[in-house]
């Protein structure tokens, strides 16, 4: 926020979370609301913003207010929308605004008192700096109010099918629908991610009933419409596509159009999933997801770099200050919502949002330290949800994947709390004896390899800590290796099955430098996708799957999200990994990139870092880097470049 | 709630918060709203309903609720509203609902499927047996609005004054006016508690401006209201009076028709004040205080015996489980509240209501255990208000006034964890060491009375202390009469100025045999009130002050609430210490009377017990008594009189 310019406040999080909490109430079903299934918070309802003026010269403001309340200034009252006048010298303003059903926010409109940086906001108990939103900045706003933009989006194509016509938007939509109808007649709209699922009268996820031309209809997410009973012409329908708009300055071109295609309809999955928050998918659950926003973060880096998204979500999901329980109640979620944070500073290089979070990054990781053991493993209490992934993993007494991420939120805390400046030292003791006992009791010597429990005696060995202990370097490169032979690379190691945990292996993978095994998932896994229609990447692709069976899930023959974020990690693949860009300091301060480009003949792609882009162009002799900002160098084949703002380096 | 009648049901308290919360946002003044300066707890957004039902028998039955969700019956969902079909056998039921601005509840309509007692709610956290309450019984009703019962009142005089009308509706009203007008003109609505309030268009407490004759009138509390710059016949004016029914099964009728007419007074005050919740005044603050509402129970227990206002109100101010601040931001009022469900069960006996609410009090008094010195002191921390009363009292340090109440609570978790069945002992330590300190630090055996601080070296005594220790039984019968003389009738102690503070002094006064004193108090304190023509008890009265300076207070001209709550106190003080009637066992299992009725030639008074009531009368040569319940008994001149149900019992 620019010194000179106002916009909405409200108390730091409380846009976040108000909106967080309605966002998690939009899942509909069949005609039935499906609220998230854990407690929820919503904002305060009664905040008072504060500010003292030292001022020079007599002045006025006007206040605007979401809410009820009164301004006062040196004690004196005043209303809100009115004039009030402020004298030379010291001036005490508070501003007292309670709202019984939504956000309490205020607007100040004045040359020299207006909301901009400087206020605080107070719930009566804690005391901050105001949030703000780069959304909200005009005193007309209604920050409870998301303004979405709308686009048109015509009919691609109609067929007269199944006594009905069916509508084909050839994308998938976010919005509602303008119904004309050509007489006075009622008529059904069934949804469809798929054809199958709209055409599934009975069955379809989104359908309502009894619409007429003046009929309001519901916000959903379809590419396709049914309308059964009409005829050719008695129907016409064109979608409203609703979204917050966002910048995109990425771009992927290679050889290769099927990665080409599969970078794009990445784009496309990732842009519908985050409007105000990382959602997991447009249709379903339209929920925020701990482990869902961690990995959509992950590509948000190397394709829309939106800073904005990432904070809201992480404030969303983190809620008011006092913890009821875990996020999405899943421990580990929980935990990679800590390590989110230092992935977010490191993309971004935001102290203020640091600083600002910081509070409930500490209480979260006390939370965990009150559910450790006096070996220092974190154990699931009653209620708690030890998720880890859905696969046979052996979770009796503590396990090991949850350790490994618990050891990197100790460390999240290390780096973070240094660049605050403070005392960190017991989490360093922390780390270092939940370091030594994990090495312990988890790492099987014989099976050269992490076990899922040791408490169990069974010594069974499923991926998932193995990866993270890939991820989060956990292990020297020795192990590393064993890893990679005993467990990656070893068909008797139960496969990965969820994407979710897909993401996690492929980048584990490439990190170890399987790139061209990563590459043919790429083609297969999501190329399969593209061949059977996709126009946005799934929540899960079985290749053996065909017809009906491809859209059920969960035991719904339509419960498959087809729109769903985590789809969309091929840009976070080939950003990361094949050109292989990193922030090596906070906010790419200075970054490296380490191209690993030779399942390509040619490419060109853009890619941001913060404040700007790096653009790679491959062709037969050579590679070319330029950036347009200092402190970025290329590893290539064992040499270095350094690059320098807006000028080529040509490495041959 | 019978077990064969639906209701309301939502998350236990939550319907008490959420309307709490309302109620705290009520206040106007002057064009601005003005929430209560304090953290203000919501209900729940999202609540499950679970039950398991044995069916002998299939059945049906149909949910309706506020907010979004789902029903599920052994997993299969369906939607609110519909007819829903169990089979016999097990049925695992369980109902969804968020609400994101209101209060989550649901209502089911079945023969063996509703919602009465036995259903179960969790704000995914914590699980309890649903909340509910009489006003909410009917499947078209919605508990997050307050059916008021209207009454009309006429204009009960008017006249021209000052250019305009000034109308007088001869009571307080608590409502909203229907405006007539001759022709289409707009006119201003100025309100009153006086006449002088009324008729001051500039300063008045509450105004609307611009009326015709098709505005909303805002509901306010006033008598009379003046429109400027209109002539007789321009206007007429309707009072709605709005109000929740509520039973009065008291009354009071002596020689002394002054003492009924306060009687009657203090009825209208107390009945004014409370609708849903105790609150202190109409006008002014319309918020839920916890020493406003500590009194006006006690007043409620010898007029109106309302339970279920009693019960909302302890819970509004309660809040959520998590406590962020003391009650009203007060130490003082936290500990009253305790006492509070304390007296609560002993009036009602309801050991449902008290299991219910056992593990906030407990919760409660932790945290004041939390914030509890090495000699087990409560003291104040930042931003904690250590109020006791508006008086020059020496608060350096621990104050004794707070560790006498903090007494009463360990006392109260004693009493009430025993008839809960709960082991108690770790309190009954915290009371003794509490009790040694107490006597050891504060009791001053040169002054023969508690000092206010210790730490100071002042040694300054002040009432209050001294008087909670009369009231809580703190003292023996020497030190009472120590009390009595050095600080209740000496003179060179600072009086109490405050009515909030006269309660307890007149309470104590009683309990000390001081009746003769009291009456005259009641006289000239309340009997001065009505002197200067109160329709309703007054926040305070000073018989020095006059005129306009009557009306006064907080350094608003028109600051002084005129139908305040604690103003009805002698219908306590009557009730409980002139007619002496008091519950022995909780619920008036056992109840005594103890009259002191040597002020009274004559007297017919009905006073409340649990499910009955007594009633007294007095003649010149008998006291006759009797009770619709058995249980009670009479001590009067030394002796003790058994009371039989509806048998008189003759005392000569």
């Amino acid at each position: 926020m620019s010194e000179s310019t106002a916009v909405w406040l409200w108390y730091p999080g409380d846009f976040e979370i108000h909106q967080g909490m309605l966002q998690n109430f939009k899942r509909e079903e069949r005609g039935m609301g499906w609220p998230a299934y854990w407690y929820i918070d919503d904002c305060n309802r009664n905040v008072k913003f504060t500010r003292t003026y030292q001022l020079g010269q007599p002045t006025q403001f006007i206040v605007h207010a979401i809410g009820t309340g009164y301004v006062a200034v040196n004690e004196h009252k005043y209303r809100f929308d009115e004039v009030i006048n402020c004298e030379t010298g010291k001036n005490d303003i508070e501003i007292h605004v309670g709202n019984v059903s939504g956000l309490p926010a205020i607007y100040i409109e004045g040359n020299i008192v207006k909301s901009d940086e400087g206020w605080l906001a107070s719930n009566f108990v804690t005391s901050a700096l105001s949030g703000h939103d780069p959304l909200y900045t005009r005193p007309d706003q209604d920050p409870n109010v998301i303004e979405y933009e709308t686009k048109t989006v015509p009919v691609a194509s109609h067929k007269s099918v199944d006594n009905g016509i069916l509508f084909d938007f050839g994308r998938a939509v976010d919005g509602t629908l303008i119904v004309t109808l050509a007489g006075p007649k009622t008529i059904t709209l069934c949804y469809g991610e798929s054809e199958t699922e709209a055409r599934d009268v009975e069955y379809c996820y989104y359908k309502q009933e009894n619409v007429s031309a003046n009929s309001q209809i519901r916000k959903r997410a379809f590419r396709y419409v049914f309308v059964p009973n009409v005829t050719d012409g008695e129907v016409d329908l064109t979608a409203i596509h609703e979204f917050v708009p966002k910048l995109n300055p990425s771009s992927f071109k290679s050889d290769n159009s099927l990665i080409n295609r599969i970078w794009n309809v990445s784009t496309e999955t990732l842009n519908l999933c985050s409007n105000v928050f990382f959602i997991d998918g447009i249709k379903r659950d339209r929920w925020i997801w701990a482990g869902d926003a961690y990995q959509a973060n992950f590509i948000n880096q190397y394709s829309f770099f939106n800073e904005d998204i990432d904070k809201r979500t992480l404030l969303a999901l983190r809620g008011q200050y006092d913890i009821k329980q875990h996020m999405n109640t899943i421990v580990d979620y929980s935990l990679l919502w800590v390590i989110g944070i230092l992935n977010h500073y490191q993309m971004t290089g935001d102290k203020s949002f640091l600083k600002m979070i910081f509070p409930k990054m500490e209480s979260m990781v006390r939370y965990f330290i009150q559910q450790t053991n006096d070996k220092g493993f974190i154990y699931g209490r009653k209620n708690d949800w030890i998720f880890v992934d859905w696969s046979e993993i052996d979770k009796e007494g503590t396990v090991s994947a949850e350790q490994i991420l618990l050891l990197e939120d100790y460390k999240t805390m290390l780096t973070c709390g240094k660049v605050l400046g403070k005392d960190m030292s017991e989490y360093q003791e922390k780390y270092n004896q939940l370091y030594d006992n994990l090495m312990k009791y988890f790492w099987d010597d014989e099976k050269s390899a992490f076990i899922d429990s040791y408490e169990s005696g069974k010594r069974h060995v499923t991926r998932h800590a193995n990866i993270f202990a890939i991820l989060f370097d956990i292990v020297d490169a020795d192990k590393q290796k064993s890893i990679l032979k005993n467990v990656l690379l070893n068909d008797h190691i139960t496969q990965i099955t969820t994407p979710y945990f897909k993401f996690f292996e492929q980048d584990a993978l490439c990190k170890l430098g399987e790139q061209k095994r990563v590459y043919q998932v790429l083609l297969n896994y999501w190329g399969g996708m593209l061949d059977r229609g996709a126009v946005t990447f799934w929540e899960e692709f079985d290749p053996k799957q065909h017809g009906k069976d491809m859209y059920a899930m969960y035991g719904d023959p339509y419960g498959k999200s087809l729109c769903h974020a985590w789809g969309a990690s091929p840009i976070y693949l080939l950003g990361r990994h094949f050109i292989g860009l990193r922030p090596t300091q906070p906010g790419y301060a200075t970054f490296k990139l380490t191209p690993k480009l030779d399942e390509f003949k040619t490419l060109h792609s853009v890619l941001p870092i913060k404040n700007g882009t790096v653009t790679i162009d491959k062709d037969a002799t050579k590679l070319t880097v330029t950036a347009t900002r200092d402190g970025g160098s290329v590893e290539f084949n064992g040499k270095t470049y350094s690059l320098k703002a807006n000028e080529k380096t040509i490495i041959r």
